[in-house]
């Protein structure tokens, strides 16, 4: 299994139809094809040897997408960099791997002399890829394109590293997730067969290429053959706008976005009528979003995707037809979905082990080709994210008779209040029921009485409000007492990670600062 | 990646649908699931170690289907044998891999003393899988069933050995194609990915399940979730009844096989109208076959596969699109297909090396997840059918601008008369188009003029017939003088192998046999 044969596939089928478009820039595979191997023959002549690290720090566009190829072609190791990071996290990821070389954006050109000057071995290589112009102590992209000759592919295969992805910041410090050729390629035909990307897909990246969300769509829309268009970073209106312009027929979101859509004054006003399928990720979809969403997008279908950067994204999935009452089956709205192809999963006692009868709470155990290698030097951490052979993924939930799993939370998110174990995502469906409620969070705070108190955090709509009592007296028709919500906050806006998930470690901060040093 | 995930995935999520139905018998997943974790413990019960071959002799049925999951829920590997062999083929494969066991049914069991009296190794156990009183001196099936309790899965994962299949005698003596759990589960996804399988797929067995063409559609839509109908063996007037009988909505023919249902004389008593996909092997459909197919079949899409034994099938497909002239393209619908998802292919000179422009005739050459590990006890061999990693297959054929490939013979079926190539597959097209022409072969006989010669082996339609002068003058309408047929000999039916190939060996033989005496 080689990662590059994605491309070749695109190139060798799909020479004259589109592959990328990125504001006005339009390439055909064709192109694309050629750029790659020139780029990877211009890496090499950077030093670029089999198996070196070469990070990668930009947002979205054409040239991001050609450089995870050139890189792999040039037989090297893609580290792509969480773009929302804080430079000092920045320099431990780049201190942790050391890239040789790096290929950065006009976005962070200005971050480059500081990281440089900061990590320990420094970074011998600086291209710039990305508008304006380059810089006169960087690598110039376009040329090292243009004065190459294509290189041959000296890309690996099979279970040889390809592509270093390091993990949020909601779980503590970041690890470097180590992914293969197998892992990559076998992820995006399981996507192909999974999310039903063809050629004539027209997908709009608006999640970054630096997480899983974005850069696995990108490999397996290559492998179908499909046209990519690149999207900076999501914007409501510009998202909208660009459906419009080039007919997109794919988008993925999480549902925040899709409700920041819907709800954007000037919806209206954009034909996003070619809009056949969004995948979306990190919540399940309420019934209000998921009614209104059909109300605009009548011809759609929504698919839900569940996957961690450690099992090379898409895990389990819930098809559109399971998100409805039908004639032989319930609902499975609420849950997260089924297990991939090829994939297994289990529910096991917490840290792994014995599989849990079904109904039963636990935590996701993961098995199958889309495993990572491991974390890059961390052999303990592996060690204790493997059990049996089964990733642990951190994540609690419980398996339906028919196979569903529904995922209630982090398993160290769970709140245990009163020897009671309360699922914060439990609590927030509940709150979410609120009229007034936009959008919230729950934690677990420190409490003399209970051990942990529920804490909500919670978003009003524009022109919503509601008192503690109120979200309190909706909560306890939802809710057995124990898990409705002891206090509230209210904020303008959730702190959200690069995949759009809220980031609890950042709200729980405060207040267990607070209990350490009292 | 393993093998049994297939069925574990199928057990998890479609517990009580329907798995297999054979004559009156429906089994749900639930219950195969079961039966398959047994009757692995009943395989080891009878000595049955990791890694031993277990040789199967059986037409297609339910039990069959298990057979190919206990096996390798086992830790074993399984050896399906070709239905159609005479017992001396039989006896060489089953001498080639020395199985401990065998599992067979009631058409085979009157051959199986011969096997066991004539086989080096012996066979040290038979398992009776078949309808009707199981004889003393073989285990029963079914009490190796009820009598154990679920095995654990022992089945093995990577590239570790999964199945041998022996490839027909089109080629010459036989030999076993060694395939991985990685190259059956990457297929079976790739199927899913490629043709379309989902849960709700009801999908007609007729190919036999020890043929690639067989297997791993059965595979492909276990990983799926679907339902699967076995036919013991094709026939025109029973595959239309079950068609009409259980909603058969996925079929896999040969050409031949879909002319027989439109010609039968009670095809109009049928309700077919639950087909939705057929997909094809083993030669493009005729405009005229696609015609009339399409009249009968309104709501059907065909689609066509090429592959081999050793590639684990599916390798090139051809999507329904293609069958047509549309606005972008033009009609693609002789071509065999593009290259499968992860597969790569490529267009060398014969015996492999370099890689020929598009549009030269060459070998095709095929690399990816699906190649084989190696012919069982075969170095030599082995190393024989690749060049620099590349499988070379044997087949003639070239490629288009489009990465679209068209087969045109095998190479070594390639006829050289007069110093010019001469491709049979472009002849019997030719001759194909005859309006009195129901099926025909060219191959080369031996010719003190040419060197070889172009000889036609023509099938007549019911009623219909022609001089060989009028075939002749037919064929120089299509192709220059050299490629058209020297002679001509007409039969009542052509002699086709398992895969519904036609036998050219066998049509070959006289002439050359003749030749070789004198």
């Amino acid at each position: 299994m080689r990662f590059t044969s994605c491309l070749t596939r695109a190139v060798q089928t799909r020479a004259q139809y589109t592959a990328t478009i990125y504001r006005d820039r339009e390439r055909s595979w064709a192109e694309v094809g050629q750029r790659v191997a020139r780029l990877a023959a211009g890496l090499q002549s950077q030093g670029i040897q089999p198996g070196d690290r070469v990070a990668i720090l930009a947002l979205n566009s054409d040239n991001y997408f050609e450089a995870f190829f050139a890189v792999a072609w040039a037989g090297a190791v893609s580290v792509p960099i969480n773009t929302r990071w804080a430079p000092a996290e920045i320099i431990y990821a780049l201190d942790d791997c050391s890239p040789r070389l790096l290929l950065c954006d006009e976005n962070f050109v200005g971050l480059v002399p500081r990281l440089r000057q900061e990590t320990a071995a420094g970074i011998e290589s600086v291209v710039f890829m990305g508008e304006g112009e380059t810089p006169a102590w960087m690598a110039d992209y376009e040329s090292l394109i243009a004065e190459h000759e294509p290189a041959a592919d000296a890309g690996g295969e099979g279970e040889e590293l390809c592509s270093i992805c390091y993990t949020g910041g909601t779980t503590g410090f970041s690890k470097g997730v180590m992914l293969s050729h197998t892992n990559l390629l076998y992820a995006a035909v399981n996507w192909i067969a999974s999310l039903h990307f063809t050629e004539e897909t027209v997908f709009m990246h608006s999640a970054g290429f630096f997480h899983m969300a974005g850069s696995i769509p990108a490999f397996a829309l290559t492998l179908a053959g499909g046209t990519h268009v690149c999207l900076p970073k999501f914007d409501a209106e510009l998202g909208m706008r660009i459906i419009q312009r080039h007919r997109v027929t794919y988008c993925l979101f999480v549902p925040t976005m899709i409700n920041m859509m819907l709800n954007h004054p000037r919806s209206q006003e954009f034909d996003l009528s070619s809009l056949r399928y969004i995948e979306y990720g990190a919540s399940s979809m309420s019934e209000s979003v998921l009614a209104a969403a059909l109300e605009r997008l009548p011809d759609c279908t929504f698919i839900q995707g569940y996957g961690l950067t450690e099992s090379t994204a898409l895990s389990l999935s819930l098809p559109w037809k399971y998100h409805f009452d039908s004639e032989h089956q319930c609902s499975k709205r609420v849950a997260t979905g089924r297990v991939a192809f090829g994939m297994e999963v289990r529910i096991t006692v917490p840290g792994g082990g014995a599989e849990l009868p079904r109904g039963e709470h636990g935590e996701i155990s993961l098995r199958g080709p889309q495993i990572m290698l491991g974390y890059w030097n961390q052999r303990e951490l592996t060690e204790a994210a493997f059990c049996h052979g089964w990733l642990c993924t951190g994540d609690g939930g419980y398996m339906d008779e028919d196979g569903f799993v529904y995922l209630t939370d982090r398993v160290k998110d769970m709140i245990v209040s009163g020897g009671e174990n309360v699922y914060s995502r439990e609590v927030e469906n509940a709150v979410y029921k609120h009229p007034a409620v936009k959008d919230c969070s729950v934690i677990g705070i420190p409490s003399e009485e209970w051990g942990e108190a529920v804490h909500a955090v919670v978003v009003f709509k524009e022109g919503g409000s509601a008192s503690y009592e109120e979200i309190l007296e909706h909560c306890r028709s939802y809710l057995a007492g124990y898990k409705c919500p002891r206090s509230m906050e209210v904020r303008d806006a959730l702190p959200l990670s690069g995949a759009g998930k809220p980031l609890k470690a950042e709200l729980r901060a405060p207040y267990w600062r607070t209990a350490e040093t009292v």
